[in-house]
């Protein structure tokens, strides 16, 4: 068996955290409040973990580097040209509504879900979800998306494409009142069985909405999360509609519905947070609720724009989704990180909002907290899970460097990301996803779709 | 001398105008609204023209396709899973601002400007000015647009750079108060004699803004603009600071200054246009006037969002730009788009509002209207000059196929442009501008950077 040791050397490392070994920046090109954030090393990767990250003339971490070489029996890469950076964590979307991506664009929410996705998603089995599973990860991958954060129905389904291509990735199964409970409740113990065997799988509790989900089935929901050990996801105060609901129900905001009812006991994922109230941050931070932001599912749906800058200076952790690829249209992180700046800057009508490099923690760092993974996963950093990307930087839209965090935020593209690592394994290497032939994968989905029409 | 005839056969042809041969859509895929607006077919160009749009089965088409193919002496292109469709207008950049890109991010406009971006600039000459006109061209050549309207001074060396590089542009020197008139009078007839000697160039003056440059100073270049027999381009209530400033000095809205002072005898380009009234948008029908609609730098700048489907519904022509890469970063018009549309589904709160095909519409024939070639550029057409510009459709982002017009606007990437025509020329082929040394340019724009920061 090939080892699975990894070198790779002479990069430009964006860690996201302190850097090891931090002394002055010796870099050419770093900036004021920049140079400090990026340096020119070397990291090894070794059982899935980073084990050595020595910055070029670190003499304690050359020393180690140094050391792992004379064992022998690692792969090198060359870094010269290329960022290394962690891989990016989409914390919210529905990777299976691939498939039915620009089915239904520029028209109102009602007929959205009436007339064009509630009648496809009515045809759609396990075999299609996991079709769809499979482009969207693939497309994650391709882009430098490392960990996904997924909630829909046959999550089963979606968690075996996950293990087999080798992301990581927290699969929820959802629920609403009616008949998906019986199915979230035979759906939740089978998805689970698959995340045991595979150590990139976590799994959580997918509650709709505080609209859509009875008291009743909340209660029973977070009984069996309790059982299992499990956290939740849900959406909250995605829309206006939804706040008028809740209000007029439980004479509360969805947030303080969802404390009362006893969700945030469970590690909690709020997707959306668009019509939270002050009040309502307050709790998300109380209770270590992460606060997801959908900019380009809000704007595309004109449901508003998320209070963003607010819940940072109030302390709640942020992190990116994508949404489903049917209210975006792509699973596309470095668009959704621009666009969460642009979208936060015009709102405050402040060109300082959300600097990037808090658009860049939102997409590491506090989609890693979310899922409870904080100094594991997000960061560069010696011990940490070894999921990494690596950009080329030698592109038109990225000269001159005079400010690289500005550079991913503002000018990179997901077709920069040329390598991508989880867990210390090679998965995209030359702009391909290893082991997949993606010609083949998308004349199945065309075909996938193709019965599904002719069925509804 | 080899040939100028090429085919391009067998793709699918976004005419984005009535079709010749318009018969019932054959084509599968295609969807309700849709259907129309697409087809399967070849094009043949000559002499830097299209000569013929043939739509598979269309008899009278093919017929005169197989006439062309019997003289023989042509290229032949295949089409296959392509998308064949008009080239993108930029109608509004600043290309050398290449040259600042992520140079001045997350900060105030008065901080961007004085502390940043005119420092910077007081050092650029005309050789500094032409590499960062040759990057911002290679990038916009890459992404599919083969028209940019620019605006900025030493537009004679960016003219030098765009005949070279075989783009399509219209050239602004620009002026405003203080010496830069001066330069602007050397500027203006030095760029029209190189325009003169190039038929894919195009000139207009360019007052920056109506509150930067003096009634005086406007009168005389409307003069020197009758005399060479040109347009105008100019921004126009960009800021409220603008709105504000003019108000007080004139007592009336910036696009009603302009007006009187006679600008709009002039075939005139207006960016921004993010503050005007409902009076300023029949001012701008009535006169002609197109409105350029810049999307991501409005929102990073926070300047405001422009009212475009207003400006739509009362008759404005609109166009796209991306404007400088020091505000965007990046001259994408693909990213613009998306962009445009989202931001007008959040201001109206309506996700019906300007749907996927209106604005492809602004990028192709609102552009080709503005620099006044309606029906010549923007369109597939018989008689229309061949900038054209094929994108690869099997890409997993584009997967699958319910709607091509929304997949273009929604998913689509600007690398997935994978060739590029300009005058039937063409000018990228596997994602690379022909005959242009990409990496010794980056290395040149590096050096000059260097340069001009070390004489700040």
């Amino acid at each position: 068996m090939r080892s699975d040791k990894i070198i790779v050397s002479g990069a430009t490392i964006l860690p996201m955290t302190e850097p090891e070994c931090s002394g002055s920046a010796s870099d050419g090109g770093a900036k004021d409040g920049d140079a400090q954030k990026y340096f020119t090393g070397s990291v090894a990767l070794e059982g899935g973990r980073i084990a050595i990250v020595a910055r070029d003339g670190c003499a304690e971490g050359e020393q180690r580097l140094a050391e792992f070489r004379v064992k022998g029996d690692f792969r090198e890469i060359d870094g010269r040209g290329r960022l290394l950076m962690p891989g990016l964590v989409n914390t919210h979307t529905h990777v299976a509504m691939t498939l039915m991506r620009n089915l239904a664009d520029d028209i109102e929410l009602m007929e959205w879900l009436h007339e064009r996705v509630w009648p496809f998603e009515s045809r759609l089995g396990a075999e299609e979800i996991a079709w769809g599973a499979k482009l969207g990860i693939a497309e994650m991958l391709l882009g430098g998306t490392t960990t996904f954060v997924d909630m829909y129905w046959h999550e089963a389904a979606i968690a075996r494409v996950a293990r087999d291509m080798g992301i990581r990735a927290v699969l929820c199964p959802s629920f609403l009142d009616g008949e998906r409970m019986a199915e979230f409740e035979r759906d939740l113990p089978e998805t689970i069985a698959v995340a045991d065997g595979c150590d990139r799988l976590s799994v959580r509790i997918a509650p709709h909405a505080p609209y859509t989900c009875s008291e009743e089935n909340l209660r029973r929901a977070i009984g069996l999360a309790k059982k299992y050990g499990v956290g939740a996801h849900t959406h909250i105060s995605e829309t206006l509609d939804e706040q008028r609901i809740v209000r007029e129900r439980y004479g509360c905001t969805p947030t303080e519905h969802l404390r009362n009812v006893g969700l945030f006991e469970l590690p909690t994922i709020a997707a959306h947070c668009v019509h939270v109230t002050g009040g309502d941050m307050d709790i998300l931070r109380e209770f270590g609720v992460t606060a997801v932001h959908n900019p380009q599912s809000n704007m595309k749906i004109a449901s508003g724009a998320a209070p963003v800058a607010a819940m940072l200076s109030r302390g709640v952790n942020l992190a990116i989704g994508t949404d489903g690829a049917c209210s975006n249209n792509d699973l596309d992180m470095w668009d959704e990180m621009r666009t969460a700046s642009f979208l936060a800057k015009h709102t405050a009508a402040d060109p300082a909002s959300m600097p990037a490099y808090e658009i860049l923690k939102m997409a590491t760092v506090g989609g890693a907290r979310a899922i409870g993974r904080d100094g594991e996963l997000g960061v560069v950093a010696e011990g940490a899970l070894a999921d990494l990307i690596m950009l080329d930087l030698e592109k038109p839209h990225l000269c001159p460097r005079h400010d690289l965090v500005a550079a991913l935020v503002y000018s990179a593209k997901s077709t920069d990301v040329e390598r991508v690592f989880v867990a210390g394994r090679p998965v995209v290497e030359n702009d391909r996803v290893i082991g997949l032939d993606l010609p083949e994968l998308m004349a199945e989905v065309e075909a996938t779709v193709g019965r599904v029409k002719q069925a509804i």
